[in-house]
């Protein structure tokens, strides 16, 4: 039964175009309403962009702002508890507003940071795919876009490591950071991808869907992943289309590849993904899903 | 005798203008040869910059390479033993030609990869400061430049973490990347510096330096430093100049604070310095100075 519904989900998916459709647009009410010239700006000098990284689980969580917008409204992708200070004093000190805290994911190995950054600063919203299953503040479908100020993240399911997982790409168009940005969670990994095995999900329709979401992308579309192990820190779309081992095979090879890995059973993966389903946290009242 | 002999070395960098004076380059002989239109690219398309880390010590190298030449020359800044293989396994990958594997200084924290690379890789020469005392194939003194194709480093002598650290720093002008960038070493860290009790070296006079020589630098310019702890990858002088706690202060208490640091000794010290001064592997015909 879960079986064909996680199939028939995945086909659905697999009928979509890669360059989806526009749908419902997640806008932070405070900005954009004053960015109307903000196509002066070249994307350089708006955008700050910063790469964090926690050791213990190499998590990497990504801090992005539009800081010609007079709000300098910010977001983070795949905050981690433990680094929620270290996290917050930039933001701080980068004189930024928070203003949502969002996961490609339910993450089996480390817990969220959004609980955490609710309590620490009010106001800041949750986000998670729909698909995840998690509680969060708001929730999202493939093919929205999530804005702050004038930069917009579009979402693009891409399960396979998890049923919900997603990969934010950010905005078409001369006004949007060039080469665009791809924040690929645990579906693309630099030269792998995480592992399949936790929700029984069907891997050729898998590799399909994270094939043409993401690897339709330019190719010097930047790869930003959930984590890296060797001390990478981004890749290319072309990079990874060129030397991916298990994402240059055909599905069929994908799919024994992962198959066959024999994986140990996560450490964390009792304590992170309940807390991860409430947003890192099991009391909190505003994380009640809207 | 040995701290006059610093002291007048340090007093001598103090004169010398922060936009220092042209003189000696370090170029390859087989780059900038067909480079003449170069000026046509842009610098995002120009350059191929990746920041690795390597976790034991928590060091970042970094690879820089102009993609626009045909030879695509590559240049290393502060290779770990411990992570030769990656980084030449991604060099070959991305189809570069590794030439030079430099040093910011004589690491007392992980042995430096460059004596490796010249074994796996013949025709690479090490790079480091000549006031470093280390062996070396190519010594820079302050002031020279070091190019990779149309892309040039400009050395800035920056003591204090030791006598011959230097800063790296990518060149002023339409046609080099935008913003620049300023390979720190120990010099600058993000929101601290390197210890700098090793050398004995006059503390105010060190402060100077590098306050001049990259305080004096355009507020964007991305600070990449050889190590963080905290998941920090990189930061902008702009930045530093106001949250740094160590470097935002007078010089006074700039002594004050790293004369009572009362920092262990690195467990590394004895295995690394002895290595690092003669870059890496004790012996190797080819690391002999020329």
């Amino acid at each position: 039964m879960a079986m064909t519904t996680r199939f028939s989900r995945l086909q659905h998916l697999l009928l979509l175009q890669p360059r989806f459709h526009q749908s419902r647009v997640l806008r932070h009410p405070l900005t954009r309403s004053v960015m109307g010239s903000s196509s002066s700006f070249s994307s350089s000098s708006k955008l700050l962009f910063r790469q964090l990284f926690e050791k213990e689980s190499s998590t990497y969580t990504y801090l992005l702002a539009d800081v010609s917008h007079p709000d300098r409204p910010a977001l983070l992708i795949d905050p981690v508890d433990k680094t929620v200070d270290r996290d917050l004093k930039l933001i701080n000190e980068l004189g930024l507003k928070l203003v949502y805290a969002m996961n490609t994911h339910v993450h089996a190995d480390h817990v969220t940071g959004t609980g955490l950054l609710k309590t620490k600063l009010p106001g800041v919203k949750s986000v998670i795919s729909k698909a995840s299953g998690s509680k969060a503040d708001k929730f999202l479908e493939h093919g929205e876009k999530v804005y702050i100020g004038d930069i917009y993240l579009e979402v693009r399911a891409t399960p396979g490591h998890t049923a919900g997982c997603v990969t934010y790409v950010t905005g078409e168009g001369a006004d949007q950071p060039q080469p665009r940005m791809a924040f690929t969670g645990d579906a693309v990994l630099i030269r792998g991808c995480g592992r399949t095995d936790f929700q029984n999900l069907v891997l050729k329709i898998a590799f399909v869907l994270i094939f043409n979401q993401i690897f339709t992308l330019p190719k010097d579309t930047l790869i930003y992943p959930a984590h890296d192990y060797k001390g990478y820190e981004v890749s290319t779309v072309g990079e990874e289309m060129q030397h991916n081992p298990r994402l240059t095979k055909d599905k069929d090879t994908f799919k024994s590849i992962m198959s066959n890995l024999n994986l140990a059973y996560p450490k964390m993966i009792d304590v992170a993904v309940p807390a991860n389903m409430v947003c890192g946290l099991q009391d909190l009242p505003s994380s009640q899903p809207n």
